[in-house]
């Protein structure tokens, strides 16, 4: 039986990370831009990628590249607080790999946001798709 | 049966805006960044919802808020290309609508990326979901 | 005697480029946020140096690099407007040349801001300044 | 005499903050984009006039609003860093403050930038200058 996404807390998910909000980005109506959701969807998801999965953009021949992310809005976030996005690994396939991801406001014990992130791993040249890294495999086996 | 999003072309998505890259939309990788597509992808849903479904954000007292949205990226985009966007009406619920939107990379036939956003209307003080007020249902019966 | 800048007409900007805001560039107070005006330098900056001086950022083993950037704020701009940006060389060192810009806002004679950009020619890899590409400078002195 | 700002260190700032940099903070040539050494700017502005200064934008009748901002960099910043802003208050006039700012990168003792950011006092209505309220008044004196 498959938990409401909106009702998990932040155990539901092993890596996490502290991201305080902008000024600029709150919008018009006075809460973080929805587009900015996907700036801390990022944020979690690269900085997993690097310190976890060995992944470098910069030098690696074969890097993860996003082919999907969608997010699900169930409460706004705000400035000045400070988001806690949590990232667990959701499904691991032969180039490509999800990551289910929250934003947690702060004092909430349930996401403001939920969603996924799925990377596929490329050649940087041809761009085309390539068997996930033994170091980055691991990685997300021990995150599952 | 259900044509593939990414091999749709303009003609599929009847209302359309130009949107030129920015200089820093492209990323560290020298690609419009993934998070910008949502940038683009809110200009023409807010741009439609404004001008043809006669919203206005500010002064409404039951107005639409983004509940989900999904990004698939089928090839990069990179400044200094202008983006055309394309909406189509693909659901119209009691309290929501459901926006199919694509991104045309200059020169190209079919979309750099597909996918949606949804939009509920609430009362701005509640939160509470509303039904459709009558001129924005028409707007989203007209480009269906 | 040097006019105030506040003061100045499109006409005195012999290039120009118009800029759409898009709905996020617009802060909690309603306004264009003040960040995004630098944003607008830059689209002009930019544009003008890749179209005019012929820079390419990617290849070129000398390169521009802003060093010095200021923006003085006279009038608000808002989302949907349409800015206008104007440009021009106010000054052209051995290394580095200065640009004026302003911004312009929908239906006013002047600025809703003015600035500057100064750029210096440095060797990519070394970062040490150079003197100035023949083929740029000869556009710095037409735009002067 | 005057100390040249990018020979100054963290001791010169008596009021400071830690801003984690974001991927997209980079732009195409790898290092953080021009534009966002503002947005750290006005992270540190921000933070200070509401937690000091005693000012909220939604609900002040009168509130301070950016007259003039400028930067001056020295040496890139790049994400994955973690960027100290440092903010001491240079002059306080009758309606509007200046304030001096650095940008420290990761392990430097000097700054990657320093620049300033004028803020005046405006009536939120009527958008006239207004004098400096007493207890915003009271923090700049604290903090020069």
């Amino acid at each position: 039986m498959k938990t409401d996404p909106s009702k998990q807390s932040r155990d539901n998910f092993p890596y996490r990370m502290s991201i305080p909000t902008r000024w600029g980005d709150n919008d018009m109506l006075g809460h973080v831009n929805n587009v900015l959701f996907y700036r801390y969807f990022e944020a979690v998801v690269v900085r997993f990628q690097m310190q976890e999965a060995g992944v470098d953009w910069v030098t690696d021949r074969i890097s993860p590249q996003a082919v999907e992310t969608l997010c699900r809005f169930h409460r706004p976030l705000s400035f000045p607080e400070t988001v806690e996005a949590g990232l667990k690994v959701e499904r691991i396939g032969n180039s490509s790999v999800t990551f289910a991801i929250a934003l947690f406001g702060e004092g909430h014990e349930t996401p403001a946001a939920t969603g996924h992130f799925i990377h596929v791993f490329v050649n940087s040249k041809t761009l085309k798709s390539q068997p996930i890294p033994a170091q980055a495999r691991r990685a997300y086996e021990k995150f599952r």
